[in-house]
């Protein structure tokens, strides 16, 4: 199960009742947080969702409204009494830009781990998630992310029986441990009881970019699409390239072509010229049908298929 | 006339519906702010006021919950259209704190002059305004601001009449000049036909600090004393000593105890964990009757004494 919240949905400034684009995600204790503008400390808190269990921070960009809240993140994750560390995931720069905002948070009680990116697209296993960062394309470098959590094969209890696992076994192999059985002397691999991995939940976030082929490989097979639709009304086109940002439209194009269709799409990072995206839903729909305007504080609980 | 807005009453951190202590005050076409926490520019345009015709900014000390909303209001001034340079005011080391944040907002389109104070009491003239900045009692170099808006005296008609001053030098004269008279050969100064200087607008701004005397000798005579009251409940004084922060009751003793008494007094900078400070009020009116508990976007007109 994987629980997503979509803590804010404005684009450039934070606006009176529209927060700052940001994304929570939230598995098995362990949550990762994606953009951390001006006041999204606030947005968190009212979505209800602590500071304390972000083990990961994913940053897009080094722009204003994608980090400027970090500080303040960082002092109230210091306040809910946070001691682990954190990892910090973001484009090559991100450690200086950090260093440079602590200026007025200098003392955590939480050591600050840093990937920077430099490639095209980098994997990286962490928390049990196995998050997927790819290069999008605005005006300053730019990633989009990837996450999945990832879902074991079904263990094979027939399988087991026919081998004569003695049952004491069973978990260790369903966690991928190799069994020596001391009785009887026999090796039994994962592989030999467990089916091939099934569909995890993936999720996938990316803003601030014109459309590019790497968002839609990602696209491809998602659970949830959390896109930027900067502008939704007819003659922005221009304007969206000029600033190197993507309409209502063109996301809705980039799902509709994905090789395997994202199963729901959201809108986000709305210009603060645009205060009713939902004006352009329907005309949006005949593109893409499963999209969704994004609020403030959405969430959803996505789960594994049904086997 | 004075124009006051409360931007902000809280302390520490930013809270659903409670933002960091901020205020805003204007005054013929040029803003003052004070304090510049996470969300600052949301809560300004919430009460609509504009960041584009803030002339001067002052920083009360370089704690997260008093500067980290400086990026982007700095931006959102910029995006304003705002040109014309920017005064910043605060304790030695604001120069570097201010380069450091602006790693994320480096490009501005008007220039920012330096003030670092490092006096137990300096005096400014600024886009007509007297500023007096003063030392407080925090845990890091803290400072308080006292905003006057001077008054001229009253321009004497009958002395001017009795001097046979032509009356097409008169305005000149109520604006400092000195005339030289080219029909009669004859020189006015404004002395022979000003009064003395009359009661001008002060409002006194002073957050994270103890009681001390710099403060009591600068709320003498103010027509607003906008004070930290961090704690009201019974208790809280070892706490407030320990983090060197007030209670609502200390701050109305200091109101009490000024030379001349100001006319109100506002409590801001709230400690999370104080949810309604008006409980507190009744028991803190016996020691200065004038206090009101401050809100989010608290707004008053400050106007000149009627002669």
């Amino acid at each position: 199960m994987l629980d997503v919240c979509l803590l804010g949905t404005g684009g450039m400034m934070p606006m009176p009742n529209r927060w700052l684009t940001s994304l929570m995600l939230r598995c098995g204790g362990s949550d990762i947080l994606i953009d951390c503008g001006e006041g999204t400390q606030i947005a968190a808190r009212e979505a209800g969702w602590s500071p304390r269990h972000i083990d990961i921070m994913c940053f897009t960009h080094m722009h204003a409204d994608h980090i400027s809240g970090l500080p303040g993140m960082l002092l109230a994750m210091a306040n809910a009494e946070r001691t682990e560390p954190v990892i910090m995931i973001g484009p090559k720069g991100l450690f200086n830009v950090v260093r440079s905002l602590r200026c007025i948070a200098p003392e955590l009680p939480f050591e600050l781990r840093f990937i920077e990116l430099d490639q095209n697209t980098e994997q990286y296993r962490l928390c049990g998630y196995e998050i997927s960062c790819f290069k999008v394309s605005h005006n300053i470098t730019c990633y989009g992310y990837s996450v999945t959590v990832p879902r074991k094969g079904k263990f094979n209890v027939d399988e087991a029986r026919r081998l004569d696992i003695d049952v004491k076994y069973w978990n260790a192999l369903q966690h991928g441990e190799t069994i020596k059985d001391e009785a009887t002397g026999r090796t039994y691999t994962p592989s030999m009881v467990m089916g091939a991995e099934r569909r995890g939940i993936k999720v996938v976030y990316t803003t601030d970019t014109r459309p590019c082929d790497n968002i839609k490989r990602a696209a491809s097979g998602a659970d949830l699409l959390i896109c930027e639709g900067m502008y939704g009304e007819p003659g922005m086109e221009e304007k969206a390239k000029a600033y190197r940002h993507m309409t209502m439209q063109e996301a809705a194009a980039l799902a509709a072509g994905a090789e395997e269709r994202p199963r729901e799409l959201w809108f986000t990072h709305y210009s603060p010229s645009m205060l009713k995206p939902k004006l352009y839903l329907d005309e949006v729909r005949k593109i893409f049908p499963d999209a969704i305007c994004g609020r403030d504080g959405m969430k959803k609980e996505l789960m594994f298929d049904e086997d």
